[in-house]
């Protein structure tokens, strides 16, 4: 089942699931069942919810939703650096022994169909087609073998970078945190649901033109180890997320016109988890 | 007047100010002015606080009380790397450009006499005095001569460092996020009472030993720019915490016996903001 967060009728905030084209509303402006996508997840709803609990909550077409970031308040949101050979390749950073680990501000996201906000400060905007996943329970020096427990969920997601902020100096963090650059949806899809990440195939598009395209199963360090390593230095929570890394195909190493510009329509689509889509946007 | 954040005599955490020895309870627990520091600044009661206020609230020796960080749950923790000349020259990383800019986690703090958590995981654990400055009002593309304005006050802070994680991979986080490492007070201390912040002096001690010694003034990139720059990709909103880079003198360049080790006892001391202290307990 595909769950996700959008605004209600009523113009608040909510989630809920969206099956055979109808969005359920499973907030406090619908069937009630969680507060929101986190509170799902931390209390266990996320996964479980029934027909008979949806079906008689109010529904609207997806196509009327407004989406929102799959998770809108998680507390950590954890991303993953050249973690496919390819990527490693095209920006010459191969021999990775660890993983590379930045973060995003909770407030830098924004869901699917919203536009991403090209800052008037940079002319280097880019994409980065990722597979998110959710933490499902508390995660604290978790062994390889027991990080697929931890999972409640996953999700497409697309980290666009503001490439000279990014490397500006040796952090990248500027570079990852503008607002409405953290693209997150439309949906998310429970592990259980999903079956196997090895099967997986992730695509970017831009304006219809394929840029990145790889299977799951390639990252570089496997969704086990990533959990074990991130877990080895902090405790994550129900709702945290993890942005496992994009493949090579970014616009900074693509050559001529590579790199965003206002009015383009990237989409990063995911087997099983859906399409997310988001229109390039000028900031005002 | 100096504020803290401290836990109440009913073992809840509060926040008030400490006045000649004694600490003054003005959370929930006590004159119930606001709920915590972070919202005392909201409010705009931080800094403004009169002895008519604080006089009659449940007050407690000083050396009773346990800190806790000066702000417990700021929305942001944006910390500056390699901002001293003294430290470039010491890490080989001279020339900057641009701030270079990473993040800590909420969780990572710990107040004044905590302990600092040695992780198991590490052999090179290391301090970071600095000087850390929180925002008071909502900052967004603000220009340099605004700067001052939006600064609340400022505290010591010790930038606890796990160096084989932080240099395990291009990206610092993981060194800079383990918990019970980032350590902030004793106080917070209003900007409008503290005068300019190019007259203090950082010193911090290992042991009683001398490691780090600077001038404020001698910031590479001065707080102005700190904030102009950070405010260009990032809001900073009341409570928000901008830790603004350390001096030459880390235990990694100190030589024999410079990182830390179980016992140890490591002061950071700033004029008219206190002395900051934790001792290093290695991770149960």
């Amino acid at each position: 089942m595909k769950y996700a967060s959008f605004t209600a009728a009523n113009g608040s905030p909510t989630w809920g699931v969206v099956v055979g084209g109808t969005a359920f509303d499973l907030g406090p402006s619908g069937a009630d069942l969680a507060p929101t996508m986190r509170a799902a997840v931390e209390e266990g709803i996320f996964g479980s919810v029934t027909e008979e609990q949806y079906i008689a909550a109010p529904a609207a077409p997806e196509a009327d939703i407004e989406f929102l970031p799959a998770v809108t308040n998680p507390g950590k949101i954890i991303c993953i650096g050249v973690n496919y050979k390819t990527h490693q390749e095209e920006s010459g950073k191969t021999g990775q022994t660890a993983p590379t680990v930045f973060t995003r501000f909770a407030d830098t996201q924004m869901g699917h169909l919203a536009p991403a906000i090209m800052p008037r400060s940079t002319t280097k905007f880019d994409y980065e087609g990722e597979m998110a996943l959710v933490i499902g329970k508390e995660a604290w020096h978790v062994a390889e073998e027991d990080a697929w427990d931890h999972i409640a969920g996953y999700g497409a997601y697309n980290d666009f970078s503001v490439r000279d902020w990014q490397k500006a100096a040796s952090q990248w963090i500027p570079g990852k945190n503008f607002p409405s650059t953290g693209a997150f949806g439309p949906y998310l899809v429970p592990a259980a649901d999903l079956g196997s990440t090895d099967a997986l195939t992730l695509e970017t598009r831009v304006n219809g033109e394929t840029r990145q395209k790889a299977s799951v199963a390639d990252l570089y360090f496997p969704i086990p180890e990533l959990i074990s390593y991130v877990t080895g230095f902090t405790r994550l929570s129900p709702g945290d997320v993890i942005v496992t890394g994009t493949p090579g195909g970014v616009g900074l190493f693509w050559g001529e016109g590579g790199l965003l510009s206002e009015g383009d329509v990237v989409e990063v689509e995911i087997t099983g988890l859906g399409t997310l889509r988001n229109t390039v946007e000028l900031e005002n």
